[in-house]
């Protein structure tokens, strides 16, 4: 491994010393052989989220999407533990590869993984000419960072991740995710995003991804005014940020008070754009947005990327399999009953 | 009701007449009230689909996508009956509404139905100018008959349905949706899709939408090479037909032969088109594709709509919710993995 990492003590947070201080245990990074392999049978060590569905079978259900669940077979389990901050859960599924669980809501599956992980990088960085600087929040299983590689321009990536057993977890499981960390521009620093970001020199960054869970576990204040006010900051003039920002179909109200609070703070252009990935977080509806923003300065017109990706330049990830600039540009069309009301705040 | 309707007793097949033979048991319409609630009960009345998940909850598996399943918190269930095609259920949801079931998949919920009634139909209607004679194949809730109706210019609905019991079902329980067969241009037809299109008059048609369920069950024949012979010769030069194609991310072979066939047989374009819809058929992964070709002819450029829908000018179904023009263009363009595939085949 070539990236840095760093141990921000000096970043950590209450709940985060509070976590300390209960030495809470933290489960081993060894294969845990006792967990039920699919063949039905309830352990003590079962995670929770498995015992209210059919027998071998992981199911997501969250107050996020009250009334529906989605369901994965599962063919072992690889590992499972609990962080400071969250439950942690590696299942071989029977048709989806791979699968990173938080908190029983999936992070990642390796069939479809790069959906997500390419749209989230790509859309910003293909919005600006010549990026060069660029932090990601959060994005502990690495894929962001291979995405960012694939930018030759791109000098210095910086990532700032709450949990480190993410970051240790995606290492030993998904090794074409966390090849991301092998790039020697990658800085790694375990901490929290937000007082990262505090620290921030002002106008540092030429873009900054925030790639989190969903607004109700650790990630809650990634999706609040004085976190955007501290990304504007870190921003050069005509910066783009590019965060998480849940489904269309789901959460109408979040990507409201999203969209209006980013419409003050942000002084460039703001835009919402969506996109298909089965199984990603927020997800149950196979639907996944992205709010894109830049701070006053150069113009961004995020709809017509100026920065097109050159595939064969990449050393790590092999070729795009989702992301082209026709998919960039579709991204930001946005179903009826959608552009009203985001088109109402966003202008 | 105005629409007219016809028992097609000559468009019957041999499967249809076995059933008939067997003199199979037609679930009353009466709304069943001995079928479990959400209460987790086990009766023998009890769907099979209820049985295998998690107690009050329907789940949605099939062989179309092993090793994962959609679930949907049951308050009440409506009805459930077996006509001689399918197994048929209606049950109130927690969240998404009243839900249609054909056997075991849903088929639309009534909170996100707009999205694929929207796109199915407007897709084609919208890529020719002053479409008048339409026929659709299969969507027997009639939901597609309310948006072909928007269209002023059209003066005659065809529709044959095989399954009359879906026709029922969707005037009781669906009467937003089934009030698409309240429109006076609408013939209606009990009958086999693909006898009816073997019979109809060449050259006879503007724009023909196939409306199917998935190609394991009443609707296999219309994902083969035979039906879409018959579709080319009853449209009019230049006339266009929009049918269900599937998920990318689910059945990309299938699509390919889908893609390999059209392209055979259409002599004008070949495209396909795709878009979200979080709980609708091939929908686990909360995406639905649809091929859009034309016959030899006029020129349709797909991509391009040339007959904007006037929303206003609408008597039923309200304003639009999900489709509009940029939304139109922006369904054709296909992640990078599709793309390659769908490309090499289509030209």
């Amino acid at each position: 491994m070539d990236a840095k990492e760093a141990s921000a003590t000096d970043l950590k947070r209450p709940r985060e010393e509070e976590a300390d201080n209960n030495n809470t245990a933290v489960a081993s990074m060894e294969t845990d052989n006792s967990a039920p392999a699919a063949n039905g049978e309830q352990t003590t060590k079962e995670p929770a989220c498995f015992s209210s569905v059919i027998p071998g079978w992981f199911s997501e259900m969250s107050p996020m999407w009250p009334g529906e669940a989605h369901s994965l077979k599962v063919e072992k389990v690889l590992f499972q533990g609990k962080s400071d901050y969250q439950d942690v859960i590696v299942f071989q599924s029977a048709t989806y590869g791979k699968v990173l669980v938080l908190d029983g809501v999936i992070q990642l599956t390796e069939r479809d993984e790069c959906a997500y992980q390419e749209m989230i990088t790509h859309l910003p960085l293909c919005s600006i000419p010549n990026p060069k600087k660029v932090l990601v929040i959060g994005g502990g299983d690495g894929g962001v960072l291979r995405e960012v590689a694939r930018h030759a321009s791109v000098e210095q990536i910086d990532m700032c991740e709450i949990d480190k057993m993410v970051v240790d977890v995606s290492k030993q499981f998904f090794p074409d995710v966390a090849i991301g960390f092998e790039d020697p521009r990658v800085n790694l620093v375990i901490g929290d995003g937000v007082a990262y970001l505090k620290n921030a020199a002002e106008g540092s960054y030429d873009a900054v991804i925030v790639d989190s869970s969903d607004p109700i576990g650790p990630a809650k204040e990634l999706f609040e005014k004085p976190f955007f006010q501290s990304v504007a900051r870190a921003l050069r003039p005509g910066g783009v940020v590019c965060t998480q920002a849940e489904s269309l179909w789901l959460h109408m109200d979040i990507i409201e008070d999203i969209v209006s609070n980013c419409r003050e703070i942000f002084k460039g252009s703001v835009n919402y754009a969506w996109t298909s990935v089965p199984t990603y977080p927020r997800h149950v509806v196979g639907v996944i947005g992205f709010m894109l923003c830049s701070t006053e300065g150069p113009e961004v017109d995020f709809k017509h990327p100026v920065n097109p990706i050159d595939d064969s330049s990449s050393k790590s990830g092999g070729p795009l399999k989702f992301y082209n600039a026709e998919i960039h540009s579709a991204s930001f069309c946005l179903p009826s009953f959608a552009k009203k009301v985001i088109e109402s705040k966003a202008n």
